[in-house]
């Protein structure tokens, strides 16, 4: 492609909008515009990466077996509703009516349409096991659309979804996929991590996140500094620490009135102590019980963990009148002492003493509470979240916690999704099951922007050869040197017809301008033509990455010298 | 693949819902279904021969230098109002709130954010032309969804558009479209006919439609018998007929009571004449003027025709309360006797004598009225549609309609769209011009329902190389034999590592199943491998669409007799 007639409307200066690294090279680079709030138009140049990531996501699932299909964006909201998550998915699901008034959903995922589908067509337990897939747009009204394309409104996504008659046999497909990832996000040149991570919304029992490493990624993944521990903060466990009693003289407790003073921050200013001399008590309501769980005041619980420890389904904090039916008082005065549901406290805990509570009687805090003297602790146990430099549960080492883009995500349902939609098939013995399923999702255009999050430096993106929108710029320095011209256009015409990616920088400006927007491009392979190599003979064959220049005696020398390198 | 564990549900009962050929066979061969009014999920097989379209659409872009990209579906609807088509397109258009309660559009058509991309990037007359086209789901709130993938809420378009800075240069791209498109079309097998159009909603002056012939086809399509005279019934001409005249006594005009009878039938049944013997006057707003339209009772007007002729932008029937004013009657009472305003008649009426009109007085006609004696034609021209039989304003011969699919369709816009998005760009002396634009489409699942329409017998759809999902089935009579079945095996992965599609029937069914299986996909060709010719080591390679069959020795034959015949 000649860069005159070329529509890659670079920029000089950084786009006002952007924070991450990755939203602000693919504006510069002429990658992508913004249309409107979390909505991108893919210029050529974006869009020739995008089809590179597709394309290599394809091959990569049709070698798995997998058939493709394409399923529509406009749902029955029925279909939603029969499976609850038009409630669990809420504003973030895009509704409209029709002119017939009926309610139709943008689909934001489609376990929903797949599972209608494969409802219709499959009876038999002969036509299991089966895997589909898709590449397909999807719709999220997003709260809070941000860093460009890492987390917008509209985005492609590859979803899969596959059909079993039982678990053994998701097992496998489980594992393909697994490995199918694996070898897409290599082959994509990424720095990822896989790691363990609560099904949500999405339901089931188990799920890896496929997470690229970018300090602009909203998700937090801990990984041990020694061995192979890694995993999301969302279900991150840690070693108990070993406990070491701060005082081991119990002071008499006393009773103080705060008056409206609740919060952890206004408590330990008004009583002149650290947050981690503060005990929080959370009243949950879990399963059809109440329970209390106990954390240090400068530490968070993690919902899922503690949901996943007391062995239910459900897990909600406990509503203001029944905070007040159980404590006596208002939200924000609870505390351990005297209260009557049970008590857990994580590991932390057991090493306070002569601590803060609430007095379970509004605007009242209790001083020089005590574990033992003062209440009993029913369970100690793992549930707040990770913090840098917890001990490793499995080595005992410091933990790490790093930012990252989810860029996969895979799932086993089960009969999540095949039981309120009546998937089922017939065993050999003309018994009816519903349909074991699994779904495994990719976002294609997060990849992109992880890829470049990972790969650039202050001159702009270093592609890969896997994933640039070019092999080779060609960089004549001086478009009014007849000579430097007829060798170019000699060097262009060649790579054409070997079938290369050619962006020919064919535009009549200063050499600086061409160099600058070639590194912002990130092309692999510069092939620079000047004067002063030329009146050898030579042509300047440059690396993005590297930086190292090769002098080459003429355009065949360019696939013999690369593919040497 | 092996059809044992691919997800091709085919049918043996027509779906009740279908009507057109093509919509029953895609859902019996397992091509489609519906999920609901509109709305269709494709299947392995359906996305397989949509996907063959696709590349061939973009490989016959790229020929023409047009760049990819990828367009959001959701648009703010201010860049509509801007250009008015909100209005315009009323409830085809869906719409919704979202979080922020700002109106947003799904994208029926990209005019408005490809108008706003390039008028952000595009200022100089240096950066023109460029053409710039996606291949990309569309959205439109059809009134009527029907035959299957031919009308529907969601399909994918290929849609081009190109920037120019006058009409010389958009004549270029225009002509170099026009080619792209019939090659495109010749590549997918279609009879197709290419007729002018009138540009309707999407402006500009001159556009060309491509159409499918079909007999499910929404659109008339007027064709010579003779010459290469083929256009839209739209804009269908007609040589004007000689005249002879029916009557050459005038009787005397008389007033006759019609008490609320008005339309054509019933008048014609009142006064027992025929409709032939009633002239229709219809009032219109032309522009800024009231005229009169005039054609006999069994011809309808075709107001594109009526508007070109008058020159003007605009034309409208005229409201029941400027009719009154005009001929002080109700509706359904207007006449030309007596009447006003300016009479423009179809070349048909000057051959009418003694004929009932409208008497410009509620509830009364005139009988025997005659032109020349009572009320003077200021203009005849044509402008009725053209019926079947009608002569062909080139060659004079018989004109025929036919039905057509509308598969793509070309328009030069001019500024239709840049004036009102402010696409400006500065000339070689600094001067400021909006920029000229054309714009192109291409329905591509409606490539694929045509292509049936057209191929298909009593057994199923005939696919050509070029669109066929499968290039090769292969049919082994008999599962149960070892040696066919090793035969059969061994064939296909000879095929398979030749690179070749392959439907390999390895089902454990009985034969006749396969081979009504096989014919209703419609695969080109057939090995079929069987008992019978086996013995003398020879295996059958048939024709679906000849039905020929020829004995071939082994599998390297079949490639070789491929390229023969």
């Amino acid at each position: 492609m000649r860069f005159s007639t070329a529509f890659i409307p670079t920029l000089r200066q950084k786009p006002k909008e952007a924070e991450a690294v990755s939203h602000k090279l693919m504006v510069r680079s002429g990658m992508v515009r913004r249309l409107t709030s979390g909505i991108y138009c893919y210029l050529p140049l974006g869009w020739k990466v995008l089809k590179k990531v597709i394309d290599i996501v394809r091959e990569e699932m049709d070698k798995t077996g997998a058939q493709e299909v394409l399923l529509p964006a406009i749902h029955p909201i029925e279909l939603w509703e029969k499976t609850g998550r038009v409630h669990d998915l809420g504003d973030d699901m895009i509704k409209f009516k029709n002119r017939s008034d009926r309610i139709m959903a943008l689909g934001p995922t489609h376990e929903e349409v797949i599972t209608w589908l494969v409802a219709g067509e499959v009876h038999s337990y002969k036509q299991l096991p089966v895997i589909l897939y898709q590449i397909q747009t999807k719709f999220r009204d997003e709260p809070r659309p941000r860093f460009g394309v890492i987390r917008t409104c509209e985005f492609i996504m590859k979803d899969a979804y596959s059909f079993h008659t039982d678990w053994d046999s998701l097992d496998i497909a489980y594992n393909e996929m697994y490995s199918a990832y694996s070898r897409i996000f290599e082959r994509c040149g990424l720095d990822f991590v896989i790691v363990e991570a609560d099904p949500g919304v999405m339901g089931g029992d188990v799920s890896h996140e496929f997470m690229a490493l970018s300090q602009y990624g909203e998700d937090k993944v801990v990984v041990c500094s020694k061995c192979d521990y890694r995993t999301s903060l969302e279900i991150a466990e840690r070693k108990p620490p070993e406990i070491e009693i701060r005082e081991k003289t119990f002071k008499e407790i006393k009773e103080v009135h705060t008056p409206g003073i609740s919060s952890v921050e206004d408590v330990s200013r008004f009583l002149n102590v650290s947050p981690q001399q503060l005990l929080k008590t959370i009243i949950y309501k879990a399963g059809d019980k109440f329970i209390a769980a106990l954390v240090s005041g400068d530490k968070e619980i993690n919902e899922v963990k503690l949901r996943r420890h007391l062995g239910v389904k459900e897990l909600r904090m406990a509503e203001p009148d029944e905070i007040k039916n159980i404590t006596g008082a208002e939200v924000g005065f609870s505390g351990p002492v005297g209260l009557k549901v049970k008590k857990i406290a994580d590991y932390d805990v057991e090493e306070m003493s002569n601590f803060v509570t609430g007095a379970n009687k509004t605007d009242y805090h209790l001083k020089n509470v005590n574990i033992g003297r003062d209440f009993k602790i029913d369970e100690y146990a793992d549930i707040r979240y990770v913090q840098q430099g917890d001990n490793c549960p499995k080595c005992g080492e410091k933990l790490e916690i790093k930012n990252a883009i989810e860029i996969g995500h895979i799932f086993k349902l089960g009969t999540k999704y095949s039981q309120p939609l009546n998937a089922i098939f017939l065993d050999e013995k003309g018994k009816e099951h519903p349909i074991i399923m699994g779904c495994y999702g990719i976002g294609i255009n997060r990849i992109i922007a992880s890829y470049i999050e990972q790969n650039y430096d202050d001159k702009g993106i270093i592609w890969n050869r896997e994933l640039t929108p070019f092999q080779f710029v060609i960089i004549p320095i001086n478009m009014s040197d007849e000579r430097i011209k007829t060798k170019a256009e000699e060097i262009y015409q060649f790579l054409m017809e070997k079938g290369c990616e050619v962006l020919y920088d064919d535009r009549d400006l200063r050499a600086g301008i061409k160099f600058n927007d070639a590194e912002l491009i990130g092309i692999p392979e510069q092939i620079i033509i000047g004067d002063k190599y030329l009146k050898e003979g030579k042509i300047e064959l440059k690396s993005r990455r590297t930086r190292e220049s090769r002098l080459l005696s003429g355009p065949e020398d360019i696939l013999t010298s690369l593919s040497a390198g």
